[in-house]
């Protein structure tokens, strides 16, 4: 390792905060409001005007004038003069002592104030007798109280979870402006690597990589897009990385060594993109780098996928969550207890271990994974979260509270495994 | 209302047993790996050879026997004989004293059982010299260390988060079986419901319950498929739900007033859609309906998007989980601190309110929402969950334990607002 390369290995802290400030200010798109669950939105919605903007009957029942019948009981009877069906366009009026037929939905008659429910009333000829005592206003939905005009019904920078999505409808806008998913481009270096079902020689290691930093680009908001297999040449690295400027963040797994095959940092200088940082004090990825050129971010990671995924949950999700506006120190996470206890690390360096974490009644257990280094492939396979050892922890004992950070959240049935599944 | 569909009545966890006993198992499908994510496998996957299949380095560096240098001391010189690259299928072995240059996830050569990484060497000529000791087996993968051959990495019914899509790319699988994802026909009623951006009169309801069922649909797990406003019309009803035998659930959000208008039940007699409930003990969305026929689920929710939403979250869900192969007596819950005091309501009957919840630390917090029925769609617009108010409660002050569904998962940032955005 040359001096120049040990000067820009920094702390987490202090990387995370470099590839913050290298995030610029994503554009948006407009897009239909049923593709829209889970966006960022990115323009203010109002009520164009008082919703509902008159009164509505909640019923299927009789309109009526809660007056014609404080006077003489409950028992008194009206005169059925008419029927307002829900989507009807008419001008028909209640008049003094008479009811008129209205549906769900359908606007109140002139002189109406409250709507009787078809089981409260008995009709006989065109008489109605309700049954009980009608207070006025009831089910009736009065103008504006969904929304009045001019209220914002959602801001700039909310998520659109179903009941937001549901709420701009009401307001009639069909189409919304988003802001834009991240792009990820995901590059796997290294001469041995093949894709699955390649008939491999025995000698084969399969991408693996490519398919778990996709998965995880999945968690965090952002859109994968498969750059493919690159092998250890840092010229041909180079010209795969120069095609790609419709990516918002490059990230290249293995081709990190500290030999002569360390080629994607020399691919990187050939292409002038600059290096911010080049390795982490953190266990493991230590090696992890992170380069900028032109609003694009370009990562390092390493190529052993059990670190690499740690490294960009660490890393590069906070990235992608600043492309979509959501800016955090730190990847989003919940306070879990330990099931079982974790060895000591070194001072001055946060580890990370892969985990299985559920909640059980109010509380979330943690279980650590593959820390035998047997049977790794099974251990790992039930991993739904990272948790994370700060700085200058001994011994873990089980019981301790510890932070995780959840990647199984987001994608289909993905949460399930937070409820034992 | 007839003596009938008073008997048909029933409590909700009846109508969930009810419900659940008429999900028959689902079929799987075969997809491309990296598609898989969130779904739950329908196969069991092993390791089909041991992996890796032989010693791999885990450096670059110099591949060596530990023996040669234990005799003599760590400054031993051994001599440079040859280079093993990554991808290269070669039998090389080393001779006594000697050490073969080698770089990450290269085999090693015979007779070497441990790598040098470089920067613990100095290189004069053809001679290296170790700088520190050498554990017998450092930097090196044991063949089988991942997992040994038949070894489970993944079961049948697991979910597949990012590691275990990573671990099954590892054994060198490409394509998957896994459940298919329910397919859900949402059909909205009324004749006064049209799209939204439709210029309407000011007496439209835009169908906002499309929209907001779809989005809790793929919450569940499942695929929504649009099956359109149908007018209050039996027959017209009846024409459109005999069409759909390609879903595995139907859910018709409307026209279930007791009055006239009562078309869904009356559409689903024509048919020969058995009537298993018509009415759950619930508040709001009691005039809930469930059907079936031939292995379709038919849902009637109330026309009020609040209350279908809710209806669907306590009684859809459950039958999507199940139809994924999850099977939940309840949908996935939460415990939650009132962050505000919830009004008694009648013995008997859960309750339900809309709600935000965001984790403050390790404890979940929850907002109700809406209380007041002024200017709802602005409150509701922020809902993240659902909160479940138990048979029998009391005034809920300020503080108490809830518990509340969440339904902001499952899609690309939606979970965020469990972190406060």
């Amino acid at each position: 390792m040359d001096r120049a390369v040990v000067e820009e290995v920094c702390s987490l802290k202090e990387a995370r905060k470099k590839v913050l400030a290298c995030v610029r200010a994503q554009s948006y798109e407009v897009i239909e409001i049923s593709q829209a669950c889970g966006l960022v939105i990115a323009e203010e919605i109002r009520a164009p005007k008082d919703i509902p903007p008159c009164e509505i009957s909640l019923r299927d029942g009789y309109a009526v004038s809660a007056g014609d019948l404080s006077g003489g009981g409950s028992t008194k009877a009206l005169r059925l003069t008419g029927a307002i069906t829900t989507g009807d366009k008419t001008d028909i009026s209640l008049t003094p002592g008479s009811a008129i037929k209205i549906t769900t939905g359908a606007p109140l008659p002139g002189l109406a104030d409250s709507v009787i429910p078809y089981e409260d009333v008995e009709v006989r000829g065109d008489l109605v007798f309700p049954m009980k005592p009608v207070i006025k206003g009831q089910y009736v939905l009065r103008p504006g109280s969904l929304a009045t005009r001019e209220t914002i019904v959602a801001r700039r920078g909310d998520i659109l979870v179903p009941t937001t999505i549901a709420s701009i409808v009401d307001t009639g806008k069909a189409f919304l402006k988003v802001i834009k998913k991240p792009r990820v481009g995901i590059l796997v270096t290294g001469d041995e690597v093949v894709e699955p079902d390649y008939h491999s020689e025995d000698m084969s290691v399969f991408c693996s990589n490519r398919y778990l930093l996709s998965a995880l680009v999945k968690n965090y908001g952002g859109e994968s897009i498969a750059l493919g297999i690159a092998p250890d040449d840092e010229e041909i690295l180079a010209s795969i990385l120069e095609m790609e400027h419709l990516c918002d963040c490059i990230v290249i797994s293995g081709g990190t060594g500290k030999g002569e095959h360390d080629c994607v940092k020399n691919a990187w200088r050939r292409l002038g993109i600059e290096i911010i940082f080049d390795g982490v004090l953190m266990h493991p990825a230590k090696g992890t780098a992170f380069g900028y050129k032109d609003g694009v971010l370009f990562f390092s990671l390493p190529g052993n996928p059990l670190a690499s995924g740690i490294s960009f949950v660490q890393l590069v999700s906070v990235a992608l969550l600043k492309i979509s506006n959501k800016e955090f120190e730190s990847p989003p996470e919940l306070v879990a207890t330990l099931a079982q206890s974790l060895p000591a690390g070194k001072d001055g360096t946060p580890r990370f271990f892969w985990g299985r974490a559920v909640f059980q009644e109010s509380e979330l257990t943690v279980w650590p994974l593959g820390l035998e280094k047997t049977d790794v492939l099974s251990q790992i396979s039930k991993a739904n979260c990272i948790i994370n050892v700060e700085v200058g922890a001994k011994n873990l004992p089980q019981g301790s509270c510890v932070a995780v950070h959840p990647v199984c959240l987001s994608s289909n049935l993905g949460y399930l495994t937070l409820f034992g599944q």
